[in-house]
């Protein structure tokens, strides 16, 4: 018997706990090549807000009444595949749920020395994500200015890093002066801003990016992105990564009025999936790996205990309550 | 004693011809290098309309009472430079005067065989403009829809056609039915439609581009931009050319509400100004030439008659009078 989290039907704005169901499931016997695996950990990550609407996308809605989707970590318990054996360490998609069934292709095998929830954090997709945004797309150069909204976030706190360990300035706007401490004492950022104490974004900018952006790393959308284009220097570049305060909204909201900036001062926007950069994985795990392990980055991660609490953190992301990396552990 | 038109004072909103004056102007005599063209053609283009705004931008705005400046063709009438001689076709930025003095480094010579207006339209900025939005920034692929709004206008139309020789299925947005029947059956574009019958844009994108958008050229903003990215393919580009709706209002229009699908459909926008890709203009000329030498290309011209209707036809750019190219000829 093992516990799971359904979503009970689609949503439109704001998200509850009463959308969920956490279910009993019993698992089936072992068929050949399959494994059984009990998770430690699960992520849950702003993207899956898209999986909760029934629409055409880049990847499918969630299904309804069914165990949910999601990165998870867990350990090997029985396998009648030839590739684990119990004990090994896995990191697969079947997250929201304590254990399962899986076909062995459907399992990655993590190192045996590996901190396990850095899978789903600073080496995993937020890890990627980050790493390829900022390098790939924001392409920024040395003394260039970064900003990025969202800082805090698992994403945003690495944007952060990269960028300085880039010789670049960064600017950060996040939703606490707790945030704000931690982005300036720890992560070593230029200037960091809670947005909630300066909702005029363009007189904050202004004073703090006066020399203008040369790189928006887009978390939020709205009026971050207006305030952004208008600070813009001619040829910087916007990299779409998320935004996460037009997600839970009932009706769209209007969009920035200054888009024909886009124009004069040049402007690239970019839209990315980081699961369309597969070629930049070897790459990225080598460069985090000693980043980590020579201090250069640093993390946090706010957990939740068991998968009871899996939907409130999902919600909680939406509040920005956590700094770093959200995860549940099971 | 010649003619130039000069603005009275920066304009918000609407164009009208009281904000223009005809001014006369005594040319004072030849110094050493310079020569005096008198201009038989000159260009009204939709970008100027950002330099009369008192503003930083990718172009100083036009000083207040002085003569406007702009594309214009004229010939030599007298020469102190080694590099002129009476007779010359020259191309300059001198437009909106009858004749000028000028240094020989502000002109370009013209070859001598060239059918003169054309280095306004369709061998200049406008030209230029197409080739480049489209080949190297929308980059679309043979088979690809190519989607373009102000399609009868000089960029438009040159786009629509590149486009075609491309492979591309092209798509055309236009504000009458007479440029429709241009397009249709001389251009041969595969589909255009009057957005003014269609003021929902986004059904009618479902009916002509049922397999969705892979290239959206912009000229237009707004709603057009809006409907553009909700038929957007994933991995679709929008080449950020103008946004003509946008340039005449009084106070900024909200933006397009669908901006998140930015990164689901992983699209790119570029805004450019023609002006930093001078190291496509060999491949473009000698490339256009050929399209023009074996019938590929069409174009119009939309002309007016003498100095005084110079404003007259700058302000008429943004009601749509024009099918091609909008000049005037001195």
């Amino acid at each position: 018997m093992t516990k799971e989290v359904t979503l009970k039907h689609y949503i439109q704005g704001e998200v509850k706990l009463s959308d969920f169901a956490i279910v009993d499931k019993t698992l089936s016997a072992l068929q050949e090549s399959e494994v059984l695996v009990k998770n430690n950990w699960m992520s849950v990550d702003p993207y899956m807000r898209g999986r909760m609407i029934d629409r055409k996308s880049y990847i499918p809605p969630f299904q309804l009444k069914q165990a949910l989707e999601g990165s998870a970590v867990g350990i090997v318990q029985e396998s009648k595949s030839q590739r684990y054996q119990k004990g090994d360490m896995v990191l697969s998609m079947k997250g929201w749920r304590e254990a399962f069934i899986a076909n062995e292709r459907e399992l990655i095998k993590l190192p045996a020395r590996a901190h396990e929830e850095d899978y789903l954090g600073v080496m995993g997709m937020p890890g990627m994500t980050a790493y390829t945004g900022l390098l790939k797309i924001g392409k920024p150069k040395e003394g260039e200015c970064v900003f990025v909204s969202a800082a805090s976030g698992a994403v945003g706190s690495l944007v952060c890093q990269i960028a300085k360990l880039k010789g670049c300035k960064v600017i950060a706007s996040v939703g606490s002066d707790e945030k704000v401490k931690w982005l300036k004492e720890v992560l070593g950022v230029d200037e960091a801003f809670n947005y909630k104490k300066h909702p005029d974004l363009n007189s904050i900018l202004k004073k703090v990016a006066a020399n203008g952006i040369d790189v928006y790393f887009e978390n939020v959308g709205g009026k971050h992105l207006e305030a952004a284009i208008n600070h813009m220097n001619a040829h910087g570049r916007i990299v779409v990564c998320g935004m996460i305060s037009q997600y839970n909204l009932d009706h769209p909201e209007p969009g920035p009025t200054n888009l024909a900036q886009i124009i004069g001062k040049r402007l690239l926007l970019k839209g990315f999936i980081v699961s369309d950069y597969d070629d930049v994985k070897p790459e990225f795990y080598t460069q985090m790996d000693k980043w980590l392990e020579t201090g250069k980055v640093h993390y946090k991660t706010h957990v939740y205990q068991g998968i009871d609490k899996a939907p409130e953190a999902f919600i909680n992301l939406f509040k920005g309550e956590n700094i770093g990396k959200m995860l549940v552990k099971l």
